[in-house]
């Protein structure tokens, strides 16, 4: 269980599969982001039509409504949301540093004030562990202090140290949940998470105190596509490749737009997870090989043609570019969900052409991306 | 084509075939109304997933927006929301005397404001006739003017009889389109509007004046199910029945709710419409055998169950009571598609359950009727 099989490798990338208790996962891989323990605008059964094997839900907004307990008494999150195949969960971290209207961090853990009741809440490593674990997904985080993405070293640093501090007693508490009782197989795995800005020293120091801290079954990378330039990224990105260990799944937090995941999938990254796909769908942005296309566009009036004619979801096999358009211009709801299961497969397909390439070997990844670059940066059809 | 074939009766309940240009129709049955070309919140292969043979389109609606040149440039209604069955679209009276802001009728026909972009524009029993020929229904309803259910008889007499003239024009025009070119198999039939209020007299004069104009291939009871006692609704139908052709599909416009598709079954009508089970699913209302059940209720909170224990469609046999009311509580689209999915499988299996029973001969259906009464009138579960 938790394991990780590297199949091939293409520069830095690799393509590989992930095994976790609820299935096997094929690397590269988008993870589709079901944040109140639903994708907005789509079911299990679109999920699994566009071929998605793994979703991520949010610790926070589960916590805040409907409760942990809530989800476990309705069978915990798989069975919860209807979805057998792999979950992820996030910590919380990420939220309760960028919703929490409130906040009051120390040492101890975030006190911050619930978004939906106003409430005031405490998150610790050890809660955020916790309620993790009553929710019951594959893969927990670990609970994290997130900087923002223009911060200085000293606020990076200071971060960074918090969320290992953090991280040890997010490792105690979860070898304690998951020994009990002792001799089980374990349900779930935690992964660390790598802060420290974009600070070259910050993430290489991070890195390796992570790595020297235990034997993990996978590592995320946090604190990316927070607000820095898109150049800074892909730096962390390079420098972090040769220092990460070749045999652990890499996680590169909230990202991404399809740029992104190409230009991370060649610097070595495995998973990815965003709200992009959704968001964008809803707001009647599609992507399309050629770039993203608004919907709402006179021009779509009485365009016969589909959203992006190399797809095969049912939105591009069955509807019509003037037909969604209406949908979008009437404001009906069918069509949130159409653009969102294009997006979502957009990105899901991105990744297995990702992962075919790699399989045919050295350069063959690079010669696919610069091709496919050229296409999608040419001016958008809309 | 436009053929009615009754299989069997109970009492003045039957069960039938209707033929039409997209396939055949088991009658009775609940059409979904997909008010802009789309029904709220479902896709086609939801509707046919819970047995959707026939769908309703509004003729207002897509004249206002898109408009029906742009939907013909699309391939037609059909192609346009990718529906392949059967779909009537109605003729835009109704919507005229309920939405519009202003109106002003005369005899040539109806002056109103656009509900979306407050332009005038008017609609005659000619232009609504060549609307609907234009989007391609299988069945177009004829032009008429609806008075509101308390209308006083001289209201609804002027009511009538001018829905009686226009129906003239509606189905002179729609036989010079059907016409054209001669000798081509027609794909499109014309289904006149039986107005007059609650006013009995109004009711059996119109009724044999629209038999007197010609032979129809169906008849439409309209002005019920608009603000009267449900009684008065009831006994309308039972005036009715004996005088309707037997041969005659009969559809009562706008119903309903359960208990009134159970009523009108055993009063002869064969088919319905109503925008229940779609605004009624969004609002967090669901039908059972027992009654309305609000899913927002605390008490559904841990509720493992089903909506529906009896109900075969996808939202009963995946989901739990307690996820259904965590999505409307957390404001989740979702929520809105699975009560909304439920609510439309409710009806057309309730339809179902009724063409089953009058299969089995008189008596069947009222025995029926009666059992299906007591459970639902009991104090709803929730």
């Amino acid at each position: 269980m938790f394991d990780f099989q590297i199949a091939a490798t293409s520069g830095a990338a690799r393509t590989g599969t992930l095994t976790l208790p609820h299935g096997p996962v094929e690397t590269p891989v988008f993870m589709p982001v079901g944040t109140q323990g639903t994708v907005r605008a789509l079911s299990p059964a679109d999920l699994k039509a566009v071929g998605a094997s793994m979703v991520l839900a949010n610790t926070y907004h589960l916590h805040v409504r409907p409760g942990e307990e809530v989800v476990a008494q309705l069978g915990g999150l798989h069975q919860f949301m209807a979805w057998d195949r792999p979950l992820l969960t996030d910590s919380g971290g990420f939220q309760v540093f960028s919703l929490a209207g409130f906040r009051r961090v120390n040492d101890d853990g975030v006190e911050f004030q619930s978004h939906v009741d106003g409430g005031r809440r405490t998150l610790t490593p050890e809660r955020a562990t916790e309620i993790q674990w009553t929710l019951g997904a594959d893969i927990a985080m670990a609970f994290d202090h997130v900087a923002p993405g223009a911060a200085d070293e000293a606020t990076s640093r200071d971060a960074l140290e918090r969320t290992l501090r953090w991280l040890e007693r997010c490792a105690r508490r979860h070898r304690d949940l998951a020994d009990r009782p002792p001799g089980r197989p374990s349900v779930q795995t935690l992964w660390p998470i790598l802060q420290g800005g974009t600070h070259p020293n910050l993430r290489t120091e991070g890195l390796r105190r992570i790595l020297d801290m235990g034997s993990w079954t996978g590592l995320a990378v946090g604190g990316l596509s927070v607000g820095e330039p898109k150049a800074k990224m892909y730096e962390v990105l390079e420098l972090l490749e040769p220092r990460l260990p070749r045999p652990l799944p890499r996680y590169l937090m909230g990202v991404g737009f399809p740029e992104d995941l190409v230009a991370a999938v060649q610097r070595g990254v495995d998973l990815f997870d965003c709200v992009a796909p959704t968001r964008n769908g809803r707001n009647g942005s599609a992507f399309t090989p050629e770039g993203p296309l608004n919907i709402r566009n006179a021009a779509f009036r009485t365009d016969k043609g589909p959203v992006d004619p190399t797809c095969d979801c049912e939105t591009c096999t069955t509807y019509s570019r003037g037909y969604l358009r209406h949908l979008f211009v009437a404001e009906e709801l069918l069509g949130l969900r159409l653009l969102s299961l294009h997006n979502v497969r957009y990105l899901i397909r991105l990744a297995e052409q990702m992962r075919a390439a790699i399989r045919k070997g050295e350069g063959a990844l690079a010669a696919w991306a610069d091709d496919w670059r050229r296409r999608y940066t040419q001016p958008g059809i809309a």
